[in-house]
Formats: C-alpha cells, sequence, structure tokens
C-alpha cells in the first residue's frame, strides 16, 4: 500500500496536460521528451492519448518502463454510444483495447459518448452501453486490459456522455459484471456530488480503476478547456481523496488538466514542477 | 386537480423566454403586451423578473389577474451565498420578497450563488445557505410568500449555486425545516439525474414549489443561453413530469427558456406559439 500523501511514485501525468491537444495534432513535446521529464521529477507513471503512439506502442511501453515508471493508462476508446459513435464501434473499440494491451497499459479509459438517437435521456443509452462494454470485456480481458468508464459532468450529457456520476458508472459496471470493468473518477467531473463518498463505497476497490486529479476553477470560463490547477479552484481535494482511499483505492493519482488560455500556454516544465508541488501540498 | 396533459391553464410563461436579457436590460415587449399575449393564448400564469417590475408590483399583478391569469412566481432573489452574494445579503432578500407579496406571486425562486470564499466544496456552503434561509423564512412567511430553492445543473457550480441536484436542495429545505420553503426543478438543470424520480418523492408534494420546462439540446453550444425548446433536445420530458407528477406537484408548467442564438432572436408571437404547440404534445 502507497502511503499518498507525499510519495511522487503514486503520481502520473496524463500527457494532456502539458498541452497535447493546443494545435489539434499533437504534443509540444515528443513523447521521448515527455518520459524523461517525467522520470527526472520522480513521477510514478503517464498516460498516454491514442494519437501520441501511432505503431509504437511497444517501443513507447518499454521506454516508460526503462526509465522505471508504468504506463497506467491509455485514453480512450472512440465513443460507444451516440450519434456520434462510429459505425463499427466494436472493431474500433477492439483496436483500442489492442494498443492499451501493446503499450502495457493496465487500463483503457472510456468516454462513453451522448443519448442515443431515437432515444431521451440516459437510460435506455446505458443499457446499450452496458451491452456494447459487455462484447468488449472478455477481448480486453483476454489482452489483460481493464476498461474504465468514466463519468463526466453532467453539462457534458447529449453528446458526451451518458454517464453523469459515479453511480450511473457503477450501475453500468453491475449490469455488464465483468471482473475487468470498473470506473474512472475524475475531480472535475465528480467534484460538486455530495453523495460521492457512499457512491464510491458501493462501488468498491475493485471497480476503482483511475482517479484524475485537477481542480474545478469558481469561474469556469470553456467547460471542457478550462480545468484548474489542484489548489486553484473550489474542489475539496481532501476530501474527494479520502473518499477515494476509504473506498479502498490504492492506485496511481493521475493529474489531467485542459486549461487551453492557462497552463496550456506554459513552458511543459513548468507544468510539470507545479504538478509535483500541488500533489505535495493541497491533493 | 389539473389535468396537466393538454390543459393551457396549467402552463405559465417565465417571461426570460421571450428575449428577456437579449439587450442586457429589458423586455423585447413591454409587460403589458406580454400579458395580453399570454392571456389570449389561454395560458394560465406568468413569471416575472424583478428588473421588469421595478415599483409597479401591484399593478402588474393585478393586471395580470384582470385579464384571467396567475402570477405564478417571480424570479429572483440575489445570491445568498458564494464570493458575489451581496454584503447585505438579507436585506437585498427581504426586498425581493417584498416585491413577490406586492405582486401577488406565491413563489420567489432561489439561485443560490456557488461555493463560500474560504471553503471548498459544497457542503460548508450548504450549511451557510440553509441558516441564511432560515432568517429569511419567517419574513417570507409573514408576507405570504413561499421560497423555491432551486438546485442548477453541476456546470454551474463554483460561481452560481451550491445545489447541484433536487436531493441537494431538499437536504437544505429539511435543514431549514421552514413550511414556506421547497423547490422548484428545471428540466435543464435535472433531466440527467437519474435519481430523480426517487429523489422528487423522498422532496413530498409540499416541497415542490415550482416546476420549469424547456430541453437540453444533443450539442449544447453555450451553457447559459443556449436552451432548447421543448422536444429539440435529448431531455426525456414525459418521464420527468411522470416522476414530478408522482411526487404529487400540481402547480405549473413554467417555460423557462434561455437562447440567445435562437429563441430570443424570434418574434415573440412565434416563440408564444411553440411553447403552446410544445406543451400540447411532447411535455
Amino acid at each position: 500500500m502507497r502511503n499518498f500523501s507525499n510519495d511522487l511514485s503514486a503520481l502520473a501525468l496524463n500527457t494532456a496536460t502539458l498541452g497535447h491537444n493546443l494545435d489539434g495534432h499533437g504534443a509540444k513535446w515528443p513523447v521521448e521528451r515527455v518520459i524523461d521529464a517525467c522520470a527526472e521529477r520522480g513521477l510514478g507513471g503517464i498516460v498516454f492519448w491514442r494519437r501520441e503512439i501511432g505503431d509504437r506502442a511497444a517501443e513507447i511501453g518499454d521506454r516508460v518502463r526503462a526509465a522505471g515508471m508504468r504506463v497506467e493508462g491509455l485514453c480512450r476508446t472512440p465513443y460507444l454510444v451516440g450519434s456520434q459513435a462510429p459505425a463499427a464501434v466494436v472493431d474500433a473499440a477492439q483496436q483500442a483495447i489492442d494498443m492499451a494491451a501493446d503499450l502495457g497499459a493496465p487500463v483503457l479509459t472510456i468516454v462513453t459518448g451522448g443519448t442515443e438517437p431515437g432515444t431521451k435521456g440516459v437510460i435506455e443509452t446505458q443499457k446499450i452501453l452496458a451491452e456494447r462494454v459487455a462484447t468488449l470485456a472478455p477481448y480486453a480481458a483476454n489482452r489483460g486490459v481493464s476498461l474504465a468508464l468514466e463519468p463526466l459532468n453532467p453539462m457534458f450529457g447529449g453528446n458526451r456522455t451518458c454517464l453523469m456520476t459515479v453511480r450511473d458508472a457503477v450501475a453500468v459496471c453491475e449490469r455488464v459484471g465483468a471482473p475487468n470493468v470498473g470506473i474512472a473518477v475524475d475531480v472535475y467531473h465528480v467534484w460538486w456530488d455530495t453523495t460521492l463518498a457512499e457512491s464510491l463505497c458501493a462501488a468498491g476497490p475493485e471497480r476503482i480503476l483511475g482517479y484524475h486529479l485537477c481542480d474545478w476553477l469558481e469561474d469556469t470560463s470553456d467547460m471542457l478547456l478550462d480545468r484548474g490547477m489542484m489548489g486553484d479552484g473550489v474542489a475539496d481535494l481532501r476530501a474527494i481523496r479520502t473518499a477515494v482511499e476509504a473506498a479502498g483505492y490504492r492506485g496511481p493519482c493521475e493529474v489531467e488538466i485542459f486549461s487551453a488560455a492557462d497552463w496550456w500556454r506554459r513552458d511543459p516544465n513548468e507544468v510539470l514542477d507545479a504538478i509535483v508541488e500541488r500533489f505535495r501540498t493541497v491533493c
């Protein structure tokens, strides 16, 4: 069991935090430089996005491990439901699973996509989602990959998610009933939920596959791309971490900050230094 | 008990729907024209905003009643908590209560404001909110006004609300414990909540003081000002209304659509006609 309080080996970087999407194509830094910069600071792991990996999954995974770190996860499957899900959704998701396996990433994140065409609300879509995840779960298990359903802030309902709360995500996990299907808990998406602690306890430690750190700024100017650095917002980071730990989670704390107007404009070295300092002091 | 299905006497207009805030000052139409246009179509009531009322509260209320309708409510108190709450918050809220009473509005809506300075999350702020509402409740009761706490979509956490769900709002009601303090249920804010029906049942009919209609567009371009007309989005309007009615609510269905890029650009007559048609067919 790790000591979360100060041990940087529990800290993981989600590469998007360094400005990954700023120009719509790739990262500011080559993957190799990201790996080295994380290793130099003593981080325990990295979470990549598929667009960074290309056909170099095994090579990149090996490089992370050679640097003394872990690949903690991969973002993410295509949408599995909703009007933006690809036509060959199972095939597309299996390709993402393959990439995670080749990378040596134990967890592949699922952002579900929105309400299915021809339906209203989220309940029917959650049922369809569960069917599709149930189809994917054995394939992922065979490749040593777990699937993490990530509930998103309800503002992303409609076109991006049908899971608004940890409770929603756990309900779909239970419907799927596969041992390698769980949830990812992201501060940005769950900070407001006054039932979070009880929902996490109901989930249990086996179901919690990821914990994502950032902050919710009091005045959030852009719902997608204005996440705050830990400590700069109003999320009760200590209470959320206490709840996650009380539920038995012992995995990494992954910093994932989309911040087009602020952190993405800074030197990645400055961002990494801030992450380390904030992780030690406010998380 | 009204027959909600087709009876327009259950339908109320929230005046903001006609483009109230389009120029930052007032409505497209004078209050009198709004009243006449609603009465001509057989609507049961109107909900006003304070800025429309000025010192003409009694006069406007009488005019609504002379047209055969009800003033169903008034929007809204100043923020009661958070960094944007006014310094003399109780005085300011009492002035809003006075205006509601003078208007003959049975319900005054409360949008709470965000996280209190010096705190994190929402729990501490909810406690402070409950204290302030408890201070205001007897004053409002003395003037014949009920106070409706409106939970907002969690995207408005931080700076606009500390109540994200019906459950949150009911918890504060119970903490206050006054018979004239309840909740307002707005489709835009609650459509995503898979625990809505049970939360409404737990609230009970005495606590539900308002039901607001609009829709959540699949692609919501502006979180504040891109609400959809009923039927144009993904909210399950029939399921939500069923849940509200199952909880015992028999009050008005108030249409409240902030739509800067669409409905606010249209002729108010067209908007009113659309409201009537959609209310009869999809709500």
